[in-house]
C-alpha cells in the first residue's frame, strides 16, 4: 500500500501532530503486515501545497525524514503546515471533470492507495467530491479526512484538533492582558479581537478565566448573537460604573447592523476600513464617545501558530485523529472524516475516535450553542466551562535552541 | 530601617522579579542585624500606583503577603506592575515644592528610610529629583532606582531587566509566525511592527533568529536609521524576486518623511490614522503599490507582559537588581540607579551589579549603535547577535492551574 498525505487551509499548532500520526499508523500497519507474514509492504508519501501540489505531482517520501525519531517528535511540536498548505477547492464533479482526470493520474503514476487530507470544511468538501468521483470511476484509491481548524466549526465531530491548543494560547495571553491592562489607577478599557469568522466558539472560550477566578472578560461577544455598537457601548458605560479595567472579548466576526462604514468593507481613501477589523473600530467608538483610555489588541496569527503553548490534549488528539486515519484506510474506508466523540456519562473527559461521512461536514459550519449565550447576548454561560476546560489541560514545552524554540521544516 | 517599595511606568514580565528581589534584600539585612545582634528592626512596605498612590499614602505591608513562600516565587513569575503604576513626572523642584513637601509628609509619617522606585527613564527622573530634593532639606531617606523597561533605551546599564524576556517573547512568536507565513505558494509579505517608539532595541534583536538559521527577517526598520516608504517598497520588491515570503520587522517607532498622512497624526473621519500604526500604514502600501498578498501584525501589550515565555535569565537579573538596591539603601546610599556592566574580557557572559548617579539615567535615550546597523538602514549586522544572545537564555515555566497560568495578585 502507499499512502499520500496533504495539508490544506489555515495553519495550526496541532496539524502537523495528525501528519505525524497518519505517517506514524503507516509504521504501525507495516508491523502488522509483517507479524502476519505478509508480502505487502507499505510506504508513505508527503504532498506539498495540498490538493494543488498534487495536480503538480509534488510527492515527497516521508521516510527518508521522519525515519529519524528526532526529528518525528519535533514535527509533532512545530506548528503550521509542515508540507505547506492551498486553499483551493475542487469545481463540482460534473462541470469539469479535468482536474480530477489529472488528480486520478498522478495518484495513478505514484500508485497511491490511499490520500489523507487534513483541513477544514473546505478541505472535507475536497475529500467528498474526490471520494465520490474516484468511486464512480471504479477507482479503489481511498479518501479520508482528518480534521483541523482553530475555529472548531466543523460538525460531526465533538471539537477540532487545533482548537484547544488555540484556547490554551488564548487563555494564557488574556490572562497576561488582564495582569497588564489593570495596573493603573485610571479607567481603561481593552477590546480583544479573537480569530473566528463565522462561529464564536474561540471568542466564547475565555469565560475559562472564570474558573481560575478572573473577573473578565466582562463582556463576550459572538458571532452568533446579535450585537450593535449602541449596545455594546451601552454595556460598556454599565461596566464602568463598578469596574476600573473592562475588558471585552469580541469575535472578529460579529457584523454590527449600526456600524455602517465598518460592515460595508468600504474603502477610505487609505483603505483603513477594509484593512481594520471590528477592534480597532470599537477603540474609536469608545474613545469618541466615552472619552476614557481605550486600546484595542488583534491576537492575528498568532492564535494559530504559537506552538510553544500547544495544549498536551490537543497534540495527542491531533495525532491519535491521524492514526485513526490511517487505519481507515487500510480497512478500506474512503470518503469519511475522522471524528472525535465525547462520551457524555464518563465521569472524567473520555474521548472515542470515530469516523462520520466527509459530506456531512463538508461545507458546513457547527455554531457556538444558542443555550450557552446569557439573554443579553453579551456573555457565555457556565455550562459552558466544562466543554472547554478539557481542552486545554496539559502542557507542550518547545524543544529550546539558543533560548529560541527549534522547529521541524522539510529541506 | 523601613523600606518603602513602588512601581512605575509601563509593565514587564521582569518588574515584579524586582519587586521580589527588595523584599529579598530586606529579609537579608534583618538576617544580618540578628546575626550582628542588632536591636535595629526593619520593615517593608509597598505602595500602590507609584509616585501617585505615594501621595496619597497607598501602604501595604509586604510581609503580610509575600512571608509565604510559594506568594514569593509566584509573584516573580507574574507578569505587569503587582503594586500597579502610574504615568506621573514631579514638577522640577524650586517651581512647586508642595508636592515635595506632601511626599516628605508621608514617608515620615510611615516613618520610611528608604523608598525604592522600579521605572524607567521617567522614574529615574523622580528619583534624581527627589533624592536631591530630599537631600536639600536635609532628610535622611534615601531614593534608589532599580531598572525597569522592555525598550532597553536607559543608558548607564549594559541593558534593562525586562528587556531580555520581551526579546524571548519575540523570537518564540517571530519564529512561529516565519512557520505561519510560509506555508503557501502565493508570493506575501509580512510586517511585524514593535515595540519602541525612541529607539529600536527590540526591532533589533530578530537579528537573533539568524542564529537559528533563520533567512527572515528579511528587513529590520529602525528608529535609529532613515526610513522612508519608497525605500521600503524597493527593498520588498527586490526581495519578492528570490524569496516567496518576505518578512519585515519595523519598529513602532520608524517616522517615514514620505508617508505625510501617517506622519501627520491627523485623524481622517474615522480616526483610523491615528489609531493604525506603521505597519497597518506599509501593509496598504503593499496592497496598493506591489499587490501581493500582505498581512500586518501589531505584537501590542504581549511584548511587555508575555511572562509565559520569560528569560530566565532576565527575571535572575531582575531579581538581583531589585536585592542590589536593598543593600545600596542599607549602606546609606540615595539618588542612584543600580546598573549592570557586562564583563567585556569574559568568555562568558558575565554581569556585574554597580550603580551610577540616577540623573545619568534621567530622561536619557540609549539608542541602537549606528555601527550595528547596515549602511543600506534596513538590517542589523551580525555583530549585534552576540549582544542579544545571552539575555534570552534559559527557560521559566508558569504555575499552571487548570491548563492556564497562575498569577500573583495582591488582595
Amino acid at each position: 500500500m502507499r499512502f499520500a498525505v496533504a495539508q490544506s487551509g489555515g495553519p495550526t499548532a496541532a496539524i502537523n501532530a495528525s501528519l505525524a500520526g497518519v505517517y506514524e499508523a503507516a509504521m504501525d500497519i507495516r508491523r502488522k503486515l509483517e507479524a502476519d507474514g505478509s508480502p505487502e509492504k507499505i510506504e508513505i508519501f508527503g504532498v506539498m501545497h495540498g490538493v494543488q501540489g498534487l495536480l503538480d505531482g509534488k510527492l515527497i517520501n516521508l521516510e527518508d525524514t521522519l525515519s529519524d525519531p528526532m526529528k518525528l517528535a519535533l514535527l509533532k511540536k512545530t506548528p503550521a503546515s509542515a508540507l505547506g498548505s492551498c486553499r483551493f477547492r475542487l469545481p463540482a464533479p460534473g462541470t469539469d471533470e479535468s482536474m480530477y482526470e489529472t488528480l486520478l493520474d498522478v495518484l495513478n503514476r505514484n500508485r497511491i492507495d490511499a490520500l489523507f487530507y487534513i483541513g477544514g470544511n473546505d478541505s472535507m468538501d475536497t475529500v467528498a467530491k474526490l471520494s465520490e468521483w474516484l468511486t464512480k470511476k471504479g477507482s479503489p484509491i481511498r479518501v479520508i479526512g482528518v480534521p483541523k481548524t482553530i475555529d472548531n466549526d466543523l460538525v460531526g465531530t465533538d471539537h477540532t484538533p487545533g482548537f484547544g491548543s488555540a484556547v490554551k494560547y488564548l487563555m494564557t495571553t488574556m490572562s497576561e492582558i488582564l495582569r497588564d491592562c489593570s495596573v493603573y489607577q485610571v479607567q481603561s478599557v481593552t477590546i480583544v479581537e479573537i480569530m473566528g469568522r463565522d462561529a464564536g466558539w474561540l471568542t466564547a472560550s475565555t469565560c475559562l478565566l472564570r474558573r481560575n477566578g478572573e473577573q473578565a472578560p466582562h463582556f463576550i461577544y459572538l458571532p452568533e448573537s446579535e450585537f450593535t455598537v449602541a449596545q455594546f457601548l451601552s454595556d460598556v458605560r454599565e461596566a464602568l460604573k463598578t469596574h476600573r479595567s473592562v475588558v471585552c472579548a469580541v469575535s472578529e466576526g460579529v457584523s454590527p447592523p449600526d456600524a455602517a462604514l465598518f460592515r460595508s468593507g468600504e474603502n477610505d481613501e487609505f483603505g483603513h476600513a477594509y484593512l481594520s477589523g471590528i477592534g480597532k473600530y470599537l477603540e474609536k467608538q469608545v474613545q469618541q464617545r466615552i472619552g476614557c483610555k481605550v486600546r484595542s489588541v488583534e491576537l492575528n496569527i498568532m492564535q494559530r501558530c504559537s506552538a510553544h503553548v500547544a495544549s498536551y490534549t490537543d497534540l495527542l488528539e491531533a495525532e491519535r485523529c491521524g492514526i485513526h486515519a490511517g487505519w481507515l484506510a487500510y480497512s478500506g474506508q474512503s470518503g469519511v472524516m475522522v471524528s472525535m466523540q465525547r462520551n457524555p456519562d464518563a465521569y472524567n473527559y473520555e474521548i472515542t475516535f470515530t469516523e462520520i461521512p466527509a459530506a456531512e461536514a463538508a461545507n458546513q459550519i457547527k455554531t457556538f450553542p444558542k443555550e450557552w449565550i446569557t439573554p443579553e447576548g453579551n456573555q457565555v454561560r457556565d455550562a459552558a466551562i466544562g466543554y472547554f476546560l478539557p481542552l486545554i489541560q496539559g502542557e507542550v514545552y518547545p524543544d529550546m535552541r539558543n533560548g529560541m524554540p527549534s522547529h521541524f521544516q522539510f529541506e
